[in-house]
């Protein structure tokens, strides 16, 4: 089957959300459905729109795997619950560490989340729940990746570890396939969903272990996400296409007190970008360059440099991991 | 013996001079001495100060360690040669980078560097000459730190490798001791040398083993002074107090032809200072930046991101090694 794009000029926003309800409510009939909640635009459109279609039929989980943002999981489950749509919160933070435990490589760091996400904790609730009918946030950028062999998100049910014989009776559907992140945006916002999720800017799938270069640890991963909070802080305003902070392995020279202090150094990046296919730095205005640096190196223990990419996309890429 | 400053504004620069040549030519009498030549205004002052009183009986070595800036040895020999001083380079680069192989602690570089050149190079030129005399660019500064606990520079024989019963004879003769950098740079304007030298912004003793996080080889030489020569070219004309290009151990995801490339990243510094006690991060036009990153991109092979440093002395130092 040769998936087609519906381009945001051509989508009826009532029409598209009304016809999708009644899919996923044909399909589903009277069983019961499972997704997976990252409070990214994705998963959240579809959360919203499966619940309309299914309600209590629907069983939404938040896989807190320890590499979110500051208080990111009770913040997406608290603003759902706004909405009447209840999410569990699954803490598989051990799960993620130990597999991310001694991993340095970039390529092997996400090919570990990914596998503990799918297998170990998804997987897992996913067979053990009733539920044959998986909702996934699949887009049309995705497929577009699988053909051309970037990402491998084409066979979600190998990926849960779910294989064809065992299968039997699953089915996935996948209500946003045909659209591109502007047009899921505009979705999001006619559904009903806050500001904060249908604006909400690019965040990485590993999350903050995107955000680590090096091993990432508890610890490590706290130091990013401090950082993280100062950055979005400080430059949300800007209106920039994204903006982050990356804890660099690399230790360089600093004084504290008057003494020599071996410390760690952040780096910030801020994104002009329309597509993330190419991009420019934006030109902060070096007061926020200062501003961000003072409160990095006081706020953040133990790093005492702060640097700031000056490098187009290409030939660097907008995370660093 | 109490060593007293002597400042810029009560130095009288033909009397210093003409001082400090009677000096050396009372003390050496019909001997000879010897010096090494790095290039950096204290030991250039030292050499011509000294190649006055002393002529042919001087004998100054240039020291290539493999770690100057591009085609340094050639240009400070041949800038003294056309002042009529002879100097003779040394090519000790396999010396060095075998004493720097596989250390990747500031500390340890830096002590690997000064016992090589102490020890294992011009301690043996100076055994191997009937020099009994050396001179020696130690200024006031030196001389502070060494009470303070910085550096180590007071027992210069020891550090030759000289023990004190075989060093009977040797005398270190130190004509800058009394002076700063502000005095040393107007002496060396007094004393004719061209404005490359006096005017020469501040280069670290292990110069571009400085400049690199992680292990020392020559191949990441050649990459680090690739760089600086791009940010010293651009950056020359600000008038700033130093700028440098830092070549980081960490690897990123970049870019090239469409393809991941996971490749390097050099950190650019520029400072505002006035002593090198405090400094901050010059505020650079992002013209500025943006030619300097996409010239070290394409130049600098494997390079696929460059920063700017943002931070401020302290919490960060000049250098970051």
């Amino acid at each position: 089957m040769k998936i087609k794009e519906l381009k945001l000029e051509d989508l009826h926003l009532e029409e598209f959300i009304e016809d999708k309800i009644e899919e996923i409510t044909a399909i589903v009939g009277s069983g019961s459905a499972i997704n997976a909640l990252s409070g990214g635009v994705d998963s959240s459109t579809v959360t919203m729109l499966s619940h309309r279609a299914l309600e209590d039929r629907l069983k939404t989980y938040f896989i807190d795997n320890g590499l979110m943002r500051q208080a990111e999981p009770e913040r997406i489950v608290g603003l759902f619950g706004e909405l009447g749509i209840p999410v569990e919160i699954v803490d598989a933070q051990k799960l993620f560490f130990d597999a991310l435990k001694g991993i340095t490589d970039p390529e092997a760091k996400r090919e570990a989340i990914t596998q503990t996400f799918y297998k170990a904790v998804f997987g897992r609730l996913v067979k053990a729940s009733d539920a044959k009918y998986l909702l996934q946030g699949t887009n049309y950028t995705d497929v577009e990746e699988t053909v051309a062999g970037i990402k491998r998100q084409h066979n979600i049910l190998a990926q849960l570890g779910i294989d064809t014989e065992e299968a039997y009776g699953y089915m996935v559907i996948e209500p946003l396939i045909q659209l591109r992140k502007p047009a899921i945006r505009a979705v999001a916002h006619a559904l009903g969903l806050p500001e904060e999720i249908y604006k909400r800017p690019p965040f990485p799938g590993p999350a903050l272990a995107a955000r680590v270069i090096g091993e990432v640890t508890p610890e490590r991963v706290e130091l990013v996400r401090k950082a993280t909070r100062i950055v979005e802080e400080e430059l949300q305003r800007t209106g920039a296409f994204q903006y982050l902070a990356i804890l660099h392995e690399d230790r360089v020279i600093g004084m504290r007190e008057g003494k020599r202090d071996y410390g760690m150094q952040i780096e910030v990046r801020c994104w002009e970008s329309e597509d993330a296919i190419t991009g420019a730095p934006t030109r902060l205005p070096y007061e926020v360059l200062e501003r961000l640096a003072d409160r990095i190196t006081t706020e953040v223990p133990g790093v005492v440099s702060v640097t700031y990419n000056i490098t187009k996309k290409p030939p660097s890429t907008i995370e660093a991991v």
